[in-house]
């Protein structure tokens, strides 16, 4: 079956007749509003050099690990999909159309996914397309495609213009030295292209590369790491350097959500073992990052970086995948976190703060009306994370809302997050979490639990406000 | 913006123009029920008083840690709200409308909050606030409530009836001599205003305070706890002495929800240790919690009483502020539950019992249909108690519905509990029970999953029936 | 109030009047396909005997858990409802009518419970009764049944052809010898009904059956097991075995997901305690069955038998009525499941083996979006199953669909499945999962997320070809 492909203008809102007035009136009033978008993944290089993106599939298909790992699990295989391997020995497709088609072809597994509703959002409304992909349209929606990318308005920093992305945040190792960012800062992008400090790698006292890592740490903050007191040093100049830089947040990603302190002693003792590449096991290395991650928000009580965390992933889980072709291939799976008892430590000590702020994502639903919830309702410091990763999708950023807002209300929980490399996708990411909230507004609204006026202030909050207040300098 | 406020006649009921209609009429047919409150925080002595109460603030701001909690967490602090610090060294707000126009000020953080329709409920119905709560109106609201509670029909026997209230339980120290019980048992009040027990501070045998708790219980029973064994009789004859009184059940809020006994000698054991001022682990805590609360359905499949139980929540979790401003302040957090395990020995042992009744309450929705509606589809003695504290919300309620009845049905779920020392927002949080209650039966209905004389039928059950059953004497 | 019953067209469909004829157009495309069940627990003896059944109770309530344990939660005893005490002591109740007398004055209790639905759909359309069951319809409606059931085209076989079921597998013991199905092949049935091989007794190192049990093993395998190897072997030929008779599957009811292999030596040196009768420890079980799952799962990799897991229930949970009444009366209690951690050595191993499949069934929901759906969204070996046993009902079913397709599609996950005894409620429950499903669908093209021609292939794929798809030879 052909038919011509258009976008309904009430998609994502709710069907039933007389909620659904209500949600169009509520996404009409936001839907203009810029983009914020306060944790991503897009390379800052594409905006300091701006230049032309090479083909479809580079765009679009082999970055983004929820398309790959879709395909993966309904039969193809990386290599197929123009992943390389890391050894560079594996055959991997190398024609951009090939990629392409294999995607086409597997349009129908992506039925009832987000990404399915971004690809379609950007295939209409950027590049013109009007056909649903397959077997029989996708050469021709690869020409469309490689023809609108020629364009001299598709270079990155136009369409950070034609998105409306008022601020964007890079994410940067701990080490960046974050020449593109001062680059960018200098010809006047500084306040709108950001990065994010991710210290992970120079905490995880258990990987065969800490020392080097740390080593690389203390070279960029000009403080050699001899002492656990000097990587201390080390990590507080990295933190004003990337705040200097533009920097608002640092992101931490650990296994676990705990952060009780150990005794100093012990946590320069491991930490000297673990420099010398004596072997530390998980449970030190977990005792160990929560120590860190108390120390971390110790400095930004001091500096008032927000502290992104985002724990309860099992990275690589399939090991002969991620040992071949590197991480980020679709292997990283949830696990039980829990946060009630694990930021303890730190709410007792800062949770009241004025000038400390943490933001916590997670991907395991049952926190939010259990734990984040009842603990963003009463700390001031403390945000919920939007519906992040897996959870950003319609009706999982619709259970957020609805097992958040009864607890902790509209105004404890961060603006929304695209977390994304894919950068084509972060206005139809954006605009999905408008709709869906536009569409949560104005259930209450028809339920006479809120009035319309209310619902559109709020909604206004939701896109736009609050992710700026919540990612200020406190 | 100004607005003259109404309650809409369907508020809090489906949207969608099917199924309202169906909901409209079968709320219809129970709102005007009477209120069965079989568990709430209401001070017994504002009864056996009468007495007025003093302003809008302490009547509607400063006792009621969910408007508490939110406050804060947008900024105030307790002392601007009024809270007391427990050395009296505190400078707090002392003036009611001071804070009375801080809550005001923060009404735009309640939306999507049950506390937005409560209090919205109670303004409108009885103070007959016209306006919606803001700077510019906190003046003129309080004067409105504070001319209301000035009205003789305003002291709390009056309330009873104007609320409509048949039943309600306070909840009492295990050590209470009851007199305010005694007194208004006397005067015919018995079967209309009842206590309830709750032992949890002498189970606490790592409390600093547990001796001295357990010396009050001895005391008050008329029997000197010398022993483990004269321990277990002075507890049985406190259940006695409330039962004389008029209660109807017991109250527990251990940690876990463990159940197992332990070796009688070494429970005494530990006991005496407890009792002499050792020091107690937190796992000998639990165990011995655990022993008792099978002790304690020993004692119930005796005496009848019912045993609610309500797990999981750690109290006063920001430490600072617990040890400053004392219990009760917004800071109780809930943590993941288990209940198949834990609740295994006492239903082996009781769950077929005639005479033994427990009702088990959670905030950790996940246990609803894993474990809770399975346990309570089985085991005549066991009822899931209501969607309690924070899940007493719209949206909370409807989801316990949807988790619990196609496994356990509606027969093995207590009726709704208020839980609330906020005296006026009890008929508002019934009223907000029977609509979503109603919107769930209609939803059925309107699926062809129900007749509508069936469903009538069932929100009287719900609303009235199953808690005058589920805490009547077995 | 006596009322004539029909069934509703539109039953089980979503109300909001945007969405409902959406639902039955798509309903009404697979209302008719063939029902496909690939694990169920009807007995193979009556199709191989083909004769008639006995009365209404013994159809309808006696062996169904799902109605006994919700009228012993309103008070029966597993007596009254014809239940036999293992030792034949009890004077259980004998008269047929009586127990279904006892159903009909329960009915009520059923209410909002998919046993509703079912039978319901099964009363109106097998056996043509028109009133709802009561203490005044009992009678009558039990002598309808019996009527119907009485005639020759009420036979087991025929039944097959007038419930339109293509496939149905049984689940054997371990050790079956599967005359009965030998029988049916020979008769030309073999294709249609086909067996399936659980072996958990025969894992179970602690289980004082254990070495008889494996000994029974031995001999249907005609290998004698004396040793560790030679009880793989025996393992290995069972499988062999229940492949040549047709089928298709394993299943597997491990208490914990893990699938850790032990080291080899280690197994067998337990194993060998085990068989002489030592006492073996509940760790020492859980590793042995989680080192038998990799084991098992080596063994579906090479003879491609699909491998059913579903973990997390505690069995027999009320000890006194099991061991008085044996086991599946109703005290099987869900407890929480960890899948990501467990299944990650069989995935590392297999996850990607073209040969291996395995479904991974829960009744624990919060794993559907946090583990199973990213796990099954990446792997190509697994799939989710179907929502099975407590979560077969209509909200439960919607919930699956919302935490399992955004993040794992459609063809990710297994086929519906009636997993019952009770024969006659077969297609009322794969009809109800149809509507569920329509339903769904409907709601996605309602809010424009897909075409409508994309929800009926959808809907086509989910009712019969995921099912075909999931359980076919790899």
């Amino acid at each position: 079956m052909t038919m011509t492909w258009t976008l309904h203008p009430d998609r994502a809102l709710p069907a039933d007749p007389t909620t659904r007035p209500i949600a169009r009136e509520i996404y009409q009033a936001v839907a203009g509003l810029p983009v914020v978008s306060m944790h991503g993944h897009v390379p800052v290089e594409w905006f300091a050099q701006d230049t032309a993106f090479s083909d479809p599939a580079d765009l679009l298909v082999v970055p983004d690990h929820y398309l790959i790992r879709m395909l993966v699990s309904q039969g193809a295989t990386l290599p197929e999909l123009g992943i390389p391997a890391l050894d560079g020995s594996a055959p991997a497709e190398t024609d951009p159309r090939q990629i392409w088609r294999r995607f086409c072809a597997g349009w129908r597994h992506f039925r009832g996914t987000p990404t399915r509703f971004w690809i379609e959002t950007e295939l209409v409304e950027i590049f013109g397309v009007t056909e649903r992909p397959g077997p029989d349209t996708a050469d021709a929606i690869y020409d469309r495609i490689a023809a609108v990318m020629a364009e001299e308005s598709f270079r990155p920093r136009a369409l950070l213009d034609r998105f409306r992305i008022e601020t964007i945040a890079t994410t940067d190792p701990a080490w960046a030295t974050l020449d593109d960012h001062a680059t960018l800062r200098e010809q006047g992008w500084g306040d709108r292209i950001r990065p994010t400090w991710r210290p992970d790698p120079v905490l995880a006292v258990d990987s065969p590369t800490f020392a080097a890592d740390v080593q690389r740490l203390g070279q960029a903050a000009g403080i050699d790491p001899t002492s656990y007191a000097a990587y201390l040093d080390a990590l507080r100049a990295q933190r004003e350097r990337f705040k200097r830089a533009g920097a608002l947040a640092t992101d931490h990603g650990p296994f676990l959500a705990d952060t009780t302190p150990m005794d100093a002693a012990d946590a320069a003792a491991l930490w000297d073992r673990a420099m010398r590449g004596a072997s530390v096991s998980t449970a030190e290395r977990d005792a160990f990052t929560a120590h860190m991650l108390f120390q971390l928000a110790t400095m930004a009580a001091d500096d008032h970086l927000v502290m992104q965390l985002h724990p309860g992933v099992c990275r690589g889980h399939a090991s002969a995948q991620t040992a071949r072709f590197g991480a980020d291939r679709g292997y990283d799976i949830p696990v039980a976190v829990e946060f009630t008892e694990a930021l303890r430590p730190v709410l007792d000590a800062f949770g009241h703060h004025p000038g400390f702020r943490m933001i916590a994502f997670t991907i395991d639903e049952d926190t939010f009306s259990r734990e984040l919830a009842p603990l963003a309702g009463a700390y001031p410091s403390l945000r919920v994370g939007a519906p992040w990763w897996f959870l950003d999708a319609p009706d999982a950023m619709r259970r957020f809302r609805e097992a958040v807002t009864e607890t902790a209300g509209f105004a404890n929980v961060s603006g929304f997050v695209d977390d994304t490399r894919a950068f084509c996708s972060i206005p139809a990411r954006h605009d999905l979490a408008r709709r869906v909230d536009a569409g949560y507004l104005a259930r209450l609204v028809a339920e006479h639990r809120l009035d319309l006026d209310e619902a559109i202030d709020t909604a206004t909050d939701l896109a736009y406000r609050l992710p700026v207040q919540a990612y200020a300098a406190q």
